[in-house]
């Protein structure tokens, strides 16, 4: 295990590629890689690229990715998109696309399964975005498909948070886009060569000025832990237009980025979402261990038994919850 | 409360639509009024509505919900969908049409706010869904956008979930609807008077042939606490076709939702599908219980500290995990 954690520190693509299925597969190797790389981690540029299916977001990723490769940073891209390329999930033509990133050495892509639960992909892609950050990639992006708590809790572990939309997507969808803009740092409206992009880009930035806080946000989402900047600074959600296929707009895109992470760097932001997503992290864990302790604690035929009464009515749930507490506490003591 | 508890059970409104908004906003008014409906509930068949934006679906529920009616049955629906237009989110037409439905006195229709935690909205719904069943609503219609984990959670505490579609939606959302379809007891392609409806249904068909148990499923989900009927009965998963804004296909789907019960009842899978649910539901409390410990025994400050570590990687997430464990349980000890 040590030498492939060195072997990743030097950004080795085939030991990244071996050390994140041991670490997507057994949550012991997870530990172990996470301690030992955690103190090389903070370093990269962590952007959440989220938005509806058919807004052309994997073409945006794309183009952006060449753009930041004409500065010579290293990006990795996790793709956790079930219609994204990257996992397998799309056209052909942005399969060809997507290979022209993947010649490239500079360029590391990882998909995701979205299968299984959902706590654990959100865990699953932490660990990744580690693994790729103490492996000296500049940009970590993660492709999100952007609807769902699921997509927001993977876009949470960002520094920076890209929406995109397209033209035409509908009014019905207006109402989606009002729970999506709540996670935006940079508003994309790709396409904007199509008939009604100057609608959609003031649509949305009539949806900013309106939103709660009047389309500045003190730390760019709506967070319980915290909802001012230590300094108080404000940052303008801006909303850019790009034709991703044409590769137009992408320098501002890129431009926004390195913006955003000088105003989180210097608001003391930064620190703030790190502590944010620090105590997601923990929490999670802790979940997982308190259940772990409770499994083992109570016997499995207690349990389907008291499962069965609850089903057929003769228990209610929190009565079970409290004589499944007693069991597990009474173990444990005795 | 006691009072109220008995109204609710007579099937009053006013009183319905107060207790719920009590088991909304306290987890104390919960827990009480759950455990005194608990034993009166299983007695309705709650059906998940749930389908892409844009395929119709509040349009179908309304639909549905006329032609049930039909039969002198009782209809509750519960819409945790940001674009239905029962949560308020949609278009004019959606909401006039809606309007039909609000008047009927057999009919009952509440909206949850998708805002908050993923859990605690799931775990609403789940509690809501009780109170309906225990005012004896026949049937209790849960609508969801269907994507996303939340979604399928919640989706998940139905015993029947039928998935919407519409022709044209696009090749881009194929994989999407390969995800959806894992949770489909049944599948509706609306707007079948439309071109290309014949395209998707059959899509959606070879999709069902191509699937992991080739169309049939034997509890009509993939779960991972069972995975075959008790009797080895299997469900063909049917796919029909609607109108619904001619109310064409109602009748179809109406008989099809009872077939689907009849199954459920004969092959042993309402039972063990109460179980999967009651071990969700049960979970999630767990989980509450032991987070609510953790915190009343670790100080808050000592939380903060570390967790400024972890964000400063002077201790990684693991470290930090170990380290409140041993606090919590000192404290628990001493």
């Amino acid at each position: 295990m040590n030498e492939l954690l060195e072997q990743v520190r030097q950004g080795q693509i085939r030991a990244i590629a071996r050390l994140i299925t041991q670490v997507e597969n057994s949550p012991t190797a997870a530990e172990q890689a996470i301690q030992a790389l955690y103190p090389h981690t903070g370093q990269a540029h962590v952007v959440g690229v989220t938005g509806s299916p058919g807004a052309g977001k994997s073409t945006v990723v794309n183009a952006l990715v060449k753009t930041l490769r004409q500065q010579d940073v290293r990006v990795g891209i996790i793709a956790v998109d079930p219609t994204s390329p990257f996992t397998g999930g799309a056209l052909l033509g942005d399969r060809v696309r997507m290979r022209d990133l993947s010649g490239d050495p500079g360029v590391y892509i990882r998909s995701m399964a979205s299968r299984g639960s959902l706590g654990g992909l959100a865990r699953a892609t932490a660990s990744v975005i580690k693994v790729l950050d103490a492996a000296g990639f500049d940009y970590v992006l993660v492709e999100t498909v952007g609807a769902g708590q699921a997509e927001v809790d993977i876009a949470n572990a960002a520094h920076t948070t890209i929406v995109i939309e397209a033209p035409g997507m509908g009014d019905e969808i207006q109402s989606i886009k009002a729970g999506i803009l709540e996670i935006a740092d940079i508003l994309v409206v790709n396409k904007a060569d199509r008939p009604g992009a100057d609608r959609t880009v003031r649509s949305l930035k009539m949806m900013l000025h309106l939103g709660p806080v009047g389309g500045t946000r003190q730390s760019g989402r709506i967070s319980s832990l915290a909802t001012t900047s230590p300094n108080g600074a404000a940052w303008n959600i801006p909303v850019l237009e790009t034709v991703a296929t044409e590769e137009k707009g992408m320098g501002a895109l890129a431009e926004m980025l390195a913006q955003h992470m000088a105003h989180l760097r210097q608001s003391g932001d930064w620190l703030k979402r790190e502590k944010e997503r620090s105590w997601r992290e923990v929490e999670g864990l802790l979940q997982q261990r308190f259940m772990a302790q409770f499994q083992a604690s109570v016997p499995l035929e207690l349990r389907d038994g008291l499962l069965t009464a609850v089903a057929e009515r003769q228990v209610d749930p929190y009565t079970a919850v409290h004589q499944l507490l007693e069991k597990s506490e009474s173990k444990r003591k005795g």
